[in-house]
């Protein structure tokens, strides 16, 4: 909150910035650090300490260190949080950590060893370091350890006055609060309002008679990914968090669903691409290779599988068909278009797409290879190959991430590569088995 | 609004509230539709009609036509929209559209022919037309078509109780809404307080002291990938809207940039995986072939280059490995994470990772078609090619992207097809060179 208006167009991060910032780096002058940061949003000044190399931005971060605060450390990219908060002098650590949100600083703990986790729980009041602990006993990417504990409460039989006046003397109220949750005497909730609704209301009139229909609750255990999904699917900008019970633990509010969204996009983009599903344009070369080489030496063998002379066409064919296919399911998983009541014609939709495609690939390769070679057989040969490649691919796109779906998996599982595999080998048997028996 | 409170766990669409519905579809029974329908939200709705089957479909719009409101209408995908909107009555569809706000009904309009854009347009009235036509004439994905006109503003110099006044007696506020924007004589924004600042402030506390300090605006013509991603780094509910000469014309809420975000990702995904940006399981066998096709026919092409007895490794291996570059480049461009300031420093990261990973796969390959063959030249050729192929890809994967992006174009166009043509040319150029320096 400033005291003051903000002028918007004054504080982006631009390549002169970031070129003036890494020349006051090289002079050591704090002075003019300061005055090209301080203007900027937390965000941007993690996303310049991400773009900036390791040895300037550690540079960076000695000149700098009393001003890197909370805020900065949350919006930094895990891949280099860890560099960043040993680097940090232990009292700037602290005060970083204590102005935060617990359901940030569970944010941080959890990506961090158990020394680095020690050292910023030491830090923590007692108050807050309890706090984060209970939100740390709920599972991983379950939204008890999204969500945040303050909470805005009103007995259901309250009016728009009656909530007003307490808003007015309540405690610190939080940050961010869009509606006042209605609970039951056992505090479990039974609805909400809108702040905009309370405000343009008579303070006679009952807060039930205002609540919102698109009222939903989560449960603690259940997994973040669901988050996202409800506040997508249902415009949400707050939704209560409750236990077994049904009682009150916490709020999510719509950032922490907007970024869960945000991860799990990236995180099915680079699974679909054979990259782990934590690569960053931060990771130097070595990560990078590790992340990537086992997939490569996998599809080294799969490729070799298909040393022949024509193989490969269809056997290349098939797997970017196969990723075709697996790319418009595990989206459809995700925003769960693709459902046990469809997915048998969608399998039948992806069957007709594949014979399709497998007729059109063959006619033209078919041909082609009768023109070439003179020989109708190895065309045809070649032709239904193709065409039995195809099927398989189109299916296996569907078939697979929905049976990871089925067995309670993460459809995003299945990687490219994973398709690009099944046909390979399919590509081999196909045209291999048709060749015996037609050529020979 | 409901003025009775709901009950979060009655209102699921599962497998047997659909079955349910077909089996009430078959028997022509409006009353059971009615009672399995209405408790729903209109986004499971939406959801149930795009996963039942076509013919299923038109039936239950037959039987339950005159419950179809605008919110399921905005909530249904494009793939079926047209279809739903012809064959609903006239007098249905001009109500649905008549209770809708303007921006939903702008994002009904972009996809429609313009004999369907004209019967919505009709059916409106006379301020609403106006409105949506003025909407219409910003670029399409631009931030004046997702914006809302109603916004809620106050002058630079009012005190929270002038405000909390005016919202009591002000005409219909929207139905969404959590700032009060400040603004000057100019009617430019120059700041914005949260509702519940307003609403724990004391009513002499002047507005302008309560201000958030992320306060930010965008400009109608920006591109709504931009808003996407200001409302994602910034952490914003809403941002005002403001016209060449910055003066306020809208607003712009979270659930709008996050439908957004989530468009902008599926793009993404598709596109890598070769398939059209508009791919849906909605579409039928015939749709899906014509966006695969053409992909699939490139691929044709390129592996057919590739046809000779080992150089399909080789080519294989650098598709994989420009995919993988790929991915990672254009989420990171997406993310902004990927900018000018360490383009450089990416790109020698990318070859490093080229290099590593060709030197590992060269090292399998070649022992092994030395084992194989017997002949150390022919692994050491294959070994060669292997590295240079995998720095090709690792460039191509980040070059091709950044490229695009310096050009003004959508990094996201970079098809992971168009990587593994450049890798499978690639292949073979080094293959064939450097098997007829060393071979031959």
């Amino acid at each position: 909150m400033a005291d003051h208006l903000a002028d918007p167009d004054e504080d982006v991060l631009d390549q002169d910035r970031i070129e003036a910032v890494l020349q006051a780096v090289a002079a050591g002058d704090s002075a003019a650090i300061d005055a090209l940061l301080d203007p900027l949003h937390a965000a941007d000044i993690a996303d310049l300490l991400e773009q900036i190399g390791g040895p300037d931005r550690r540079a960076l971060i000695r000149l700098w260190s009393h001003e890197i605060d909370g805020e900065i450390l949350s919006e930094i990219s895990d891949a280099i949080r860890e560099e960043v908060i040993e680097s940090l002098p232990r009292d700037v650590l602290a005060e970083a950590v204590r102005d935060l949100e617990t359901d940030d600083v569970v944010d941080i703990l959890e990506d961090l060893d158990a020394p680095q986790q020690g050292m910023i729980l030491a830090a923590l009041t007692e108050a807050d370091r309890v706090a984060v602990e209970q939100a740390m006993a709920y599972p991983e990417y379950s939204a008890g350890r999204l969500m945040q504990r303050e909470t805005v409460v009103a007995p259901e039989h309250w009016t728009v006055g009656e909530a007003i006046d307490f808003l007015r003397v309540a405690d610190p109220l939080p940050d961010q609060f869009y509606h006042v949750i209605l609970v039951n005497p056992r505090m479990q909730p039974v609805g909400y309002a809108t702040l905009g609704r309370i405000l343009s209301s008579g303070r006679e009139v009952p807060l039930r008679d205002i609540v919102e229909a698109s009222f939903r609750t989560i449960e603690a255990t259940d997994p973040e990914a669901d988050v996202a999904y409800i506040f997508n699917q249902y415009h949400l900008i707050s939704c209560p968090v409750v236990d077994a019970a049904g009682r009150l633990v916490g709020v999510i509010t719509i950032d922490d669903a907007m970024n869960v969204l945000d991860e799990e996009h990236a995180e099915d983009m680079l699974r679909l691409a054979g990259v782990g599903d934590e690569a960053s344009v931060s990771d130097n070369a070595f990560k990078t290779m590790k992340q990537r080489l086992p997939w490569l030496v996998v599809n080294l063998f799969t490729a070799s599988l298909s040393v022949a002379a024509l193989m490969p066409i269809v056997a290349s064919t098939g797997g970017i068909a196969g990723t075709q296919s697996l790319a418009v399911a595990v989206r459809a998983l995700a925003t769960r278009d693709l459902t046990a009541a469809n997915a048998r014609r969608v399998i039948w939709r992806e069957l007709g797409a594949g014979v399709l495609n497998g007729l059109g690939l063959a006619l033209i390769l078919g041909l082609a290879a009768w023109g070439i070679f003179g020989d109708w057989k190895l065309g045809l040969v070649l032709g239904m190959a193709m065409i039995v490649n195809q099927i398989v691919a189109a299916l296996g796109g569907v078939l697979v991430p929905l049976t990871l779906e089925r067995s309670g998996l993460d459809p995003a599982l299945a990687s490219g590569t994973f398709v690009t595999t099944l046909t390979d080998v399919m590509g081999f048997f196909a045209f291999l088995g048709l060749a015996t028996v037609l050529l020979i």
